[in-house]
């Protein structure tokens, strides 16, 4: 007997988002440059939890609380944040076993618009094997869905996209009538063969170098340097691994 | 003196148009398969004038107004409608000197959208070159505006956003930081050298076989068939050489 083939679907844009909204749909957040590669640095380097919060005010209560908080907007360090949004910053000894609150210009919004959904996870070249052996073994939907920047399509998202859909549609567990599927994967494998020369070419690496921080970028790019998927359980995201299944309810 | 150059974006969807919208920009809806392909057809076969109408509710009552009505909605004839969304329905015996009531699924709301603009054109491959030449000669940015499929990524208005993007690049007139003009011109130099078998990857092609209307598709992908550029003005597409251009400001 044939096995039903599970939906896959790239979103490329939040603006987009409700159009590939389902709450069967395993999510994945992509924001590569740079809170995806983030949060997997963290959660790799002992981080207890990471609490995602989309706008300024909740991180500032937060740190009124007494919590870390790691905040950036436009790639600027918000004044009251302990300190801002790249991966270099999560070492094990800033980060161990503690409860971080996360507020960055686009990663951390969609998060919780997906927050309807089966499970949310979080994508980066930094966990993409594991990640995608993990969609793989669940048969459900996934929804890749990129942060972009600020609404706008955002090439390097887009490319990861490709790089992961095309992992899950090689393993025959998954089918598409998405053409943000086709696009990302066709854009891969324009970019893999030299994907730090490919994404000199995006808008976000001229944001960061213009204010110093593209010091990440071949760091953000290198797969496979942990094997934590991030998910996002109880308005934290913490390792799917100390996750019980059950309440995960997959 | 080194000359100003003007700026390029591509808007991959009406979700994310509020991010490009500006008034000075000259803005090219595109929807290859098939409202922009059609309407150059019907400006080239003679018709006087095209009003593009956003509801079904507009459409019909300006057909009770006696108006000849093209109208569609998911590649389906409108009741009311004298016919549906095909190029070859505008033939010059049936269109020419007539107005015609025009809407569809997802262009016909990109118009009224960017009637904000310095101006609206019809972008397609049958009028690419001569609208790639007038958009050369104006000195104002440029937005190549994809209509998509229900604010969904369509690959095949992409691609021909990149084919445009990428000829108006080389004049050396316009610069763009937009990451979508470098994907789509990305994707164009992947599907030029066939660029029939590659729109046969699109959702859009699957839509428009499944009810036998992918018949135009060979014609609407044929670059260069006619040097009409519809325009909007006071409500109506007309084309650019019946148009002074001391109203269209420009």
């Amino acid at each position: 007997m044939e096995k039903i083939k599970n939906r896959l679907e790239v979103c490329l844009s939040p603006a987009i988002y409700d159009k590939h909204s389902d709450d069967e749909n395993l999510v994945v957040i992509v924001d590569v440059l740079r809170a995806s590669s983030s949060i997997c640095a963290a959660i790799h380097n002992g981080v207890k939890s990471i609490l995602p919060v989309a706008t300024v005010e909740e991180a500032r209560e937060m740190k009124q609380q007494g919590y870390m908080v790691a905040s950036e907007r436009d790639g600027f360090v918000l004044d009251f944040a302990d300190f801002g949004n790249s991966p270099f910053n999560f070492t094990p000894e800033i980060v161990k076993g503690k409860e971080i609150v996360y507020s960055t210009t686009n990663g951390t919004r969609c998060i919780h618009m997906a927050s309807h959904s089966k499970a949310v996870v979080i994508g980066t070249f930094l966990n993409i094997s594991v990640l995608a052996d993990w969609l793989i073994r669940q048969n459900a939907p996934v929804l890749i869905f990129c942060a972009s920047w600020k609404d706008r399509f955002c090439l390097e998202d887009t490319v990861f996209a490709g790089a992961l859909a095309d992992r899950l549609l090689q393993s025959g567990k998954f089918e598409t009538i998405c053409d943000a599927v086709t696009a990302s994967i066709d854009l891969w494998n324009l970019a893999k063969t030299d994907l730090h020369g490919y994404i000199n070419k995006t808008a976000q690496k001229g944001r960061l170098a213009s204010k110093g921080l593209d010091d990440c970028i071949e760091y953000c790019l290198t797969a496979d340097q942990t094997s934590v998927i991030p998910v996002f359980q109880d308005g934290r995201l913490i390792d799917v691994l100390k996750v019980n299944e059950v309440m995960l309810n997959l």
